[in-house]
């Protein structure tokens, strides 16, 4: 038996890769050296401002709270190998001798049609946004991944299309509760990593992630269906002085 | 289908962080050295007590018992991002170059509302010193994640409200019996860690850790309804002769 | 009770493997002893280039996206024991100074006959070149393992061999609908590693991995019968230029 | 629903801690030193013989069978926090350089009274002596975690205490044909570490450990109701001859 | 309520473990000083031999295929002290500084009776064969654990004993059908290591592991009562040009 799928529209490839960072040996040397090797991660990034600008991609750099990690970014660009192409790109700084990658997720921005396909110009503007979306740099992020439950008496992937449906439309609705306080991207990752999506929002008060999470949990789409493996929670780190603070710099 | 779900308080964020010390390359050094490193660790402690004493913050220092972690905290304050800061905090002492961080919990202080919500001024009181809290420095700390269980069979979050908190009253009248002997408390980290909430008890007598979460594992809300991963028992280290004697300088 | 089992072809035996490296120490060598180790490197992968030509193997070289590994192959021989010594002689490369192999599968490409054996010397030709085949050089590959289910309710292993073969049968029509865009191999891993079997896709547009994959989820061989433990995804490095500007040597 | 629970008679506080040492940076060193830094071990051991002889706590020292550790130790405190300073007691020593702790287990000495509590002075004095234990020294120990089942449809918390109290009673007669050959120590576990129960098992034969687990996992207390995550095993290190032969000095 | 257990036959104690070498440092080495180090670990190996021609135990020694260890050996012995003397021989090794343990597996060949026990002499020679082997010195190793399932509706230990013992055959019979071509033996594990059953087979064709495990799966005892956490395949490494050429010493 096959359940009819749902189409997808999909936008900019994405990459969450998180650092570690070796501050003995960081702070082992001096504020010149340090300041030289920063400024050089400083152009990089400003090469991704340059990209950002010029709406060919986008990015989020952050501070993790707690020990799964010290710093790192959510990523967006237009082919796979752009992010491949980012990641080695690190690999030549001269910083890139403190961290080591603890953490990623390999995914694609993806927008479900269950509520229907844009059908006019003014809804394809609106998508093509969403596709392409320049992330806001709120005050803090938060990154999940995301199963649908395939369990013995439990399956979504065989609950009949009309009924997923109105599953999405009931779920989406609390999610539209938050709008102007959450900004939300879903990333579709089936095939590309572990899990079959990333959730990543942002917000400037982040008591409203954990709000929406907890009000999305009592919906049948979130209590029954879905599968939540792991969240990190960050604050940015999207200016400079933001960065030079991090990293010791003042 | 949308269950009712339970509107929450929520006090000061809180970051439990655990590190594991070098101790070869810490006893290397020689007295003098070490203690210089120690003082400006006691520094950054006068500090964060200084903020308790400002009613902006609390903390407990502890040592872990077994291998999974040396020292770490618990640590309370009023944004998200002061959690960020104080962690980084640690990355600037020198003798960080001795310390890894193998764990931590990011959450904010949470009271459920299922017994109601505070309606006077002396229970908004009450209910004020519970959301902005002076931990005590009692001789033992339990930490331990908890979730609620959504299993095929078995799900809290499709419980109707009213079965759901006459459960919690059940539960909380054996919280009750432990007045005096145990301080508790519970953390909500949807959103912002991997389990749904924190629970963290202190006590003069560890024994009381055992006997009231073996009692409550009895209580259907715990039997049936959750799931408890993991469990982190640690004595105090809040005083600097502690301290001290910890780090081997008598 | 016994079921009836699905008759398999056996071809060559294969090895995923990915390394980590160590930028840092790498990056830290001059230009001129890096392109001496590099140029090792290239000797040994010029070895391999000789079998493929001379149809005694196959391989694909491949960039990771993401932590979880640097780079790597998936390798194909005649016997299980070549793949040890083509994993041995990496270790006498002086570049395996910096590398350090952080994930691997070994399984032995496969074809079930659920549709039937093959009766034509034509059929068994087509047969033959899926059995020892010469790996694509596409732009993306994409490996993941499978298991299928046995559950307490749910069990493939149980199931009659017609409706087996019937759903695979209807698994199979979606993949066929992705031909020309994907290129599919089945190794089957029982007995050689953690899973039942792996799947390795290969693509110009990396899309399509998640198109198709996301399709086969809504089939009833997936959807009720399969487990994915993983997917790694990765880019071609299988140019000397490619590799060339991986390593940093322009 | 409350279930009744059973009440418990508490003991020792019980760690067991695994170290892995690292043999070559161990081998680099003269005879000489070794020896030096052998004796301030077994200065240290002891200091624990005395407490032993003196009743005030008991100790079994190991060297662990396979990559899980190598040696470690079962020790026995009449206070949580003892175990604490045991423990760090450990990181002041010379051969600490050598050593990484991998595995642990914090408990305590519990017996349970579902066969009734001691009603004489005799029966006290017998249960006093289980309490408050000397650990034999045979040649074999045997340790591993335990948790009662709490899924959907088999629940050890939510059956009646006169069910549980047969079912115990029931496992127990398997334990008393193994008078003699085996010494049983059950600790409570339950807020301490991430499983409900330690059993550490010792014996002259070691085949007498997998013959007891293996019958008792035919009664229904083991094979419906219990769940059994990890088994480790070791060998005597209780003598200074043993000690010193171990660390390769003879 | 207690199922009727099944007796078993035990013999020699049995040790699987793998090493990962650290082939940078060791390819720094002169060859002059690699080949006295590995004289060193062959004299090692050659007392080995002379213990399994005094059929005192036996020894296989391996090359993994993939990234889950480099080398190792599965190891059998009289008493289980015997393997920690055997393990901890060679951490006096030379050698032994480019090595570390990353997998073991404890356990002691075991044979059941549900088909009965031994009644004759040369039933009994048979049997002690089985139960003190000499390992062959195939030119394959395969090794996996196995559990019988225990979960809430489908148990083993609760099966009545016939009906086990008529699981058991139907089993066997498959097994049967690869005589010559697979040698197979099965340890008991229950209080030595995580898992119940040790399974370890060798063979000249590696494609057997994967026909006889594959067709197993579709016996009940396979398909519904059992589970196979991981897979281990290797080559040979038992004649000392094998080992010369693994060491890169030609």
């Amino acid at each position: 038996m096959i359940t009819e799928k749902v189409e997808t529209l999909d936008g900019w490839y994405c990459l969450h890769l998180i650092f570690q960072m070796d501050w003995s040996a960081w702070q082992k040397e001096t504020t010149e050296a340090k300041q030289i090797m920063a400024n050089e991660l400083f152009e990089l990034l400003k090469g991704w401002q340059k990209i950002e600008h010029a709406q060919k991609g986008s990015h989020y750099m952050c501070n993790i709270t707690g020990h799964k990690g010290d710093f790192g970014f959510m990523l967006l660009r237009p082919e796979l190998k752009d992010l491949n192409a980012a990641e080695n790109a690190w690999h030549q700084l001269a910083i890139y001798q403190y961290l080591r990658p603890v953490h990623s997720y390999v995914s694609v921005i993806e927008l479900g049609t269950y509520s229907g396909m844009p059908k006019t110009d003014i809804a394809w503007e609106r998508t093509n946004k969403k596709l392409y979306p320049k992330l806001p740099k709120d005050a803090y992020i938060c990154f999940y991944p995301m199963n649908k439950v395939r369990s013995d008496n439990v399956n979504w992937y065989t609950l009949p299309y009309e009924k997923r449906r109105e599953l999405m439309k009931e779920h989406g609705l609390i999610g539209r509760k938050y709008a102007g306080k959450i900004h939300q991207f879903i990333t579709g990752s089936i095939g590309f990593d572990d899990h079959e999506w990333g959730v990543t929002l942002f917000a400037e008060d982040p008591l409203e992630f954990k709000k929406i999470i907890y009000e999305m949990r009592f919906s049948e789409a979130s209590s029954v269906y879905s599968d939540f493996p792991y969240f990190i929670v960050g604050t940015s780190l999207n200016t400079l002085p933001q960065l030079q603070t991090y990293l010791g710099l003042f």
